[in-house]
C-alpha cells in the first residue's frame, strides 16, 4: 500500500474506535521513537523480559529486539500488561548464532551498540551520549551479556552505585536506563520521531488491535476501494 | 555500649576482615543515608520485594519499612543477592492496622510520607523536594497503596510516562524514583549522612556479619574490656 492508502485506512478504521481512544493513541504516537530501541539477550525469567516491555512502552520506545539462543521466552500477562501489543518485537531464535544476527542487523541500519554491564566502565548512563541511533543491549540474569555481545559492542555503559551489590536487577537496569535516555533523546536530538509511514504503519496497527473484526473489515476497506 | 566502646569493638573485628573488604564497608557506609527511606505495604510477589532490597542497597538507602497486613514476605535469595543483610529491615506485622502503625512512628520521627501512584499527580519525580526526610511508599502490584496510606501521606509523586501503560512493575517504580532521588539528596541537602553513632552501629553489625563466629568473638571482647 502506498502512504496515501494507508492514511485511508487509518481515517476507515478510526471510525470503529471512540474519539477518546482515538486521540489517545495519536498523542501515544506522536511520543515514540525508534532512535533508542531495546536489544533482551537471553532472559530466562518472563517476570524479567515481561516487565522490561512494560517499562519500554511506558517510556515510548517502539523497537524490541529478542535474542533466543538458549531460551524461549513467553510474555508473562499479569507483568506486562498488555504492553507487548503496542510494540514492534522483533524475535532472533532460528539461527545458530542470533546474537551475531541481531547486532549485525542493527548495525546495518545505523545503530550504535551499547552494552549494559556494570563490569565495563565505559561511560556512566548520564555520560553516554545519543546523537547516534542507539541500541541498548541487556543480558541475562546470572551471567549479564554474551562474549559476542560485549565484542560486537561501540560502547559500555553502567549506572552509578553506592552499594555492596554489583549489578541491578535486568528489568530495574532497562527501566533506569529508558527513564534518562528517553527524554534526553527526545531534548537533545532533532531526528526522534518516527516518519510519516512509519507512524501509518504502527497505527494500522494499534488500529486493528482495538477494533472486533480487523481482518473483515480491512478487507472491507481494500475491496471498496478496488486493492 | 558507649560510642567510644562501640568504636574499639569495631576495631577489634576489623582485625578479622581482609583490608579490602574494610576499606569497601568504610566507603559504602560513607554514602549511606536514612534521609531517604523506602515503605513497601504488601508487596505480594516475593521477586518484586527482593528487586526492590538490591536497589536500595545498590542506592545507598539504608531503612526499608516492610508492612505485612495480607501477606507474610519472604526475601528471594536469587533476586536480593544479599541485599537484605546490608540494609535495616523493620516489619509491621503485628497489629490490626500495620499501615497507620508505620506511618504514624515515621511521621514521629519526622519523615515527610510521599505515596507513588501513577493515579495522583501532585506533582512529577523531578520536582519532589526533598529537603525534608523523605519516605517513599510503594504498594501492592495490582491495587496500589491502600486508602489508609493514601490518606496520611504528605505528597504524592508519579513517573512521567508516555505510553499506553499506566504505571510501572512496582520494582521499577522504585528503582528509578531512587535513582533519581538518591544523588538528589546526596548533592542537595546538607544533613542527608548519617551520625557518628548510627555509622557505628551499622558498621558492628556488617562486621559481624562478615567475620566467622561472631558473637564468640563479641563476647570475646567484651570479657577483654570487662563490660
Amino acid at each position: 500500500m502506498e502512504l496515501h492508502q494507508k492514511q485511508q485506512l487509518i481515517a476507515f478504521l478510526s471510525g470503529y474506535v471512540t474519539p477518546r481512544r482515538l486521540e489517545r493513541m495519536t498523542k501515544v504516537l506522536e511520543q515514540r521513537t525508534r532512535h533508542l530501541c531495546v536489544v533482551m539477550e537471553d532472559i530466562y525469567q518472563s517476570h524479567n523480559a515481561s516487565a522490561v516491555l512494560r517499562s519500554c512502552e511506558c517510556f515510548g520506545i517502539q523497537d524490541v529486539h529478542i535474542i533466543e539462543n538458549r531460551n524461549t521466552y513467553q510474555v508473562n500477562p499479569d507483568v506486562a500488561l498488555g504492553a507487548s501489543r503496542w510494540l514492534s518485537l522483533y524475535r532472533y531464535n532460528e539461527s545458530d548464532n542470533n546474537t551475531v544476527k541481531c547486532i549485525s542487523q542493527l548495525k546495518e541500519k545505523g545503530y550504535r551498540i551499547v552494552a549494559t554491564s556494570p563490569h565495563q566502565d565505559d561511560c556512566l548512563l548520564e555520560e553516554l551520549p545519543v546523537t547516534e541511533k542507539t541500541a541498548l543491549l541487556f543480558g541475562t540474569e546470572l551471567k549479564g551479556l554474551s562474549r559476542e555481545a560485549l565484542d560486537m559492542a561501540d560502547g559500555y555503559v553502567k549506572i552509578p552505585m553506592q552499594g555492596f551489590t554489583e549489578s541491578f536487577n535486568i528489568s530495574v537496569c532497562a527501566a533506569i536506563c529508558l527513564y534518562y535516555l528517553s527524554p534526553k533523546v527526545r531534548n537533545t536530538t532533532g531526528n526522534w520521531k518516527l516518519s510519516d509511514e512509519e507512524r501509518a504503519d504502527i497505527m494500522i496497527e494499534w488500529l486493528q488491535h482495538s477494533v472486533s473484526n480487523p481482518k473483515g473489515l480491512t478487507q472491507h476497506f481494500k475491496q471498496q476501494l478496488g486493492f
